[in-house]
């Protein structure tokens, strides 16, 4: 895992020119002002920002269009912006550029509730998109935590606490409109469920972090309201107990909505933002989905295999207030974290492995974090076998970023060596790229490479991250 | 719907020098005789065979990549050969070339119970990888009705009958071994349920149909036995009632595992051969995986809304010779329609649209059938949206293969024209091509190209299907 350093990436030089065109194009909705340009060169990664050099805010398909022919015309990067959520860097503009900001790109398109699909404008949040949907009898499951845009969510292909029963934007997204490198704009993919009919275009989209084209618009699964929803907590005494219900969970198939860990530590910090009294031990979330009967039925099969693990006060909660506490606490759970010490910023570690591992994975994993100075405290979506610890640093040590980067490298090498990934969800960015070559090899990365030299091969869309490439 | 036809492809030369070195390299695992390059030289479709030069028979991903580096050295067509059960062309060596055949590769590498993954060489079988999974308590649930091999599923992106339930290969592969054009093995994906680690070119490959590289290994989702299964069957007055009460058992949310429809004609083919005594009416066959009280709650569901919808005779098997019987009717379908007409052969349709418009599209190709003199079965996996018409021709008679083209053509019109696609699960070939291009649009396609040339600059892998290319 010792890779040499890429050369730092140079910024590409933004002539008046172009900053003249995009506002004869934009008027006021183009920007060159430091706070804005600071906001959009930045996300939730603990890396310093880097600005971009103007933001734009596109309100459709044919304006990125315009806004992407324009940069192409000068040779300029172009990064694409929808709520700032993601958490390894994406949206740094490492070469300079243009922030393509996607917000206002928020119109619900159509939603046919018959057909159990929606088609969004990439700025719609999911919450948004939920909000539309209410009254139809409908959800949209994939929840990352934050309220990511939908377009956002596709191009890292996140995923979150439904997973393990609904998938990930990889299964969720139908159909994908894009506009590419050279200002063509493609619509992927249909509105069937299925379909053999070339290649599979919306999932080379989808995950390709901004580096292929800009995704504009989506298509999205939509799924009925279970009929019944039951959430359930339990506390283990060890970590161990608690990932190993889990993993009888998943093997026995019962079809679980949710299946969140959360360890002693995030717990107390989740008592602390939420004002709960949770023991502060190894605990886990659970949602089950189904009919009234087969709710009941999950939740006594999983309370079954709890106790075997030794798992205790096993509490269910069936009315609506009383779940969405319980997992408004869950989903709070990240910036309670970062109040465990006020000022901090988290590196987020987001391995996932194959199930039968992941007790040995967690365990193991705790161990290091014993032998660090840092606190820590680890949450994970455990039903697809993928976890993160949050290591909380002082930005103005360098000292605690690089004990950080130590534990995540251990953490990633583990994985890596169970089969698994160096990202669940998160996505690869600025941060990840060495461990991409590791977990995939030098030629699968290069086939990667081979594939974004085929559709931009002047490397203007999101330049630096997954790979490093040359144009 | 009016495309320029390509230029009818040319064989490309295939020098002594070569089968001199495959012999040296394979001895008798190479063949040039007439029977075994009549083999390889065709599928199910209707297509005339068109020969491979020689056939090679490898039995591992090394092996693979000796005859893609030789064949690469003479510029020579490569074809990937499974088990032949492909319906649109794919294995016609249409220019010529290798067919690599892939049935000696036919070892499951490695079955992770606990993890619910199972790793297999790409000749392996769905059926002898299932015989692999007895008494482990786990299945692999994907079934396109023919015993086809896990690489040729792969590479077609191919589904059946219990996708509504499970997915399809695009959602159940998690990674592949893949000798590409230049002969260098890559593999892709891990073993984690998730990842978003770079670009997916674990789903590049899926649907690629071969000319992309040469799948030799496949690591796949396997699934625990549902505690009970219970079977049904009803049939319907009309067609549209049929399909209705697929639309309204999709849209509450009902996880049922399999629900297919099966036409009058299908209904009498399936009697005849199987030797049953169903209603000779429009039918649905449904499968219901689950604990036994799911089970028998999702069938009284299902139960009523096929009477809401005139269904009638709703009969139950639970137990599994009974079960079997049912299933297995439905699964020689293909074979008993091809009997309604001896010695003919099937020009397969296999449009899938939203859910909303299966009725009016069902029902919209049963007029157009009913004014055709060829005799026109229909089947579908209904919950997907999916269904075949299978039009049966005498392959003697031009004028009849004439009429089954035109009616597919009216059939992907509408499909299209409803949001669909041309093809759910059987992949493009050789004979989809022209609706390929309909379907998503000439930049679309040309992405594809651009792809294609990408990996395979030279058009060494599988020549000439899916879209025209030139080296």
């Amino acid at each position: 895992m010792n890779h040499p350093v890429p050369p730092a990436p140079v910024r590409r030089p933004v002539p008046a020119e172009l900053l003249q065109a995009l506002q004869a194009a934009f008027g006021e909705r183009v920007s060159t002002s430091e706070a804005v340009r600071a906001h959009h060169g930045r996300d939730e990664s603990p890396f310093d920002p880097q600005l971009p050099d103007a933001v734009v805010f596109a309100r459709s398909t044919e304006e990125v269009q315009t806004a992407v022919k324009l940069c192409g015309q000068y040779g300029v990067p172009i990064i694409p912006y929808g709520n700032g959520s993601s958490l390894e860097g994406h949206l740094l503009a490492v070469e300079g550029g243009v922030s393509i900001d996607l917000s206002e790109m928020n119109q619900v398109l159509s939603i046919a509730a018959e057909d159990l699909t929606a088609t969004v404008q990439a700025g719609v949040s999911r919450k948004a998109l939920n909000e539309a949907l209410r009254g139809t009898g409908l959800f949209f499951p994939i929840d990352p935590g934050a309220d990511a845009s939908i377009g956002g969510m596709s191009a890292t292909r996140a995923s979150g606490t439904n997973a393990v029963r609904y998938g990930t934007m990889r299964e969720n997204v139908l159909g994908l409109t894009v506009v590419l490198a050279d200002g063509r704009i493609v619509k992927t993919g249909t509105r069937a469920r299925k379909s053999s009919a070339g290649y599979d275009l919306t999932r080379l989209f989808v995950g390709s972090e901004g580096t292929l084209g800009v995704i504009t618009e989506i298509t999205v699964r939509i799924y009925p309201q279970p009929e019944a929803v039951s959430a359930a907590i339990c506390a283990f005494p060890s970590m161990s107990g608690a990932v190993k219900c889990v993993i009888e969970t998943i093997q026995l198939g019962v079809p679980i909505a949710r299946v969140e860990f959360v360890d002693s530590l995030a717990v107390r910090a989740i008592n602390r933002h939420s004002n709960l009294t949770l023991p502060e031990s190894p605990t886990l979330f659970f949602e089950f989905h189904g009919t009234g009967a087969g709710v009941k039925e999950q939740a006594e099969t999983v309370q079954q295999i709890a106790a075997d693990n030794a798992g205790s006060g096993f509490e269910w909660a069936t009315r609506p207030e009383e779940r969405n506490r319980l997992w408004n606490a869950r989903h709070s759970a990240f910036f309670a974290m970062l109040q465990l010490k006020p000022g901090c910023r988290a590196v987020t570690t987001d391995v996932c492995v194959p199930i039968s591992r992941l007790a040995e994975c967690v365990v193991e994993t705790e161990q290091d974090l014993k032998g660090s100075p840092l606190l820590c405290p680890i949450v994970g979506h455990v039903g697809d076998g993928n976890f993160h610890v949050a290591m909380l640093i002082d930005p103005a040590k360098p000292e605690e970023l690089e004990e950080a980067e130590r534990l995540n490298r251990r953490i990633v090498e583990r994985a890596l060596r169970m089969d698994g990934t160096c990202t669940g969800e998160h996505g690869v960015g600025l941060h990840k790229m060495g461990f991409l070559l590791d977990e995939h090899g030098a030629d699968a990365v290069d086939v990667m490479r081979s594939v974004k030299h085929a559709l931009d091969p002047r490397n203007l869309m999101n330049p630096g991250k997954i790979f490093s490439y040359k144009a």
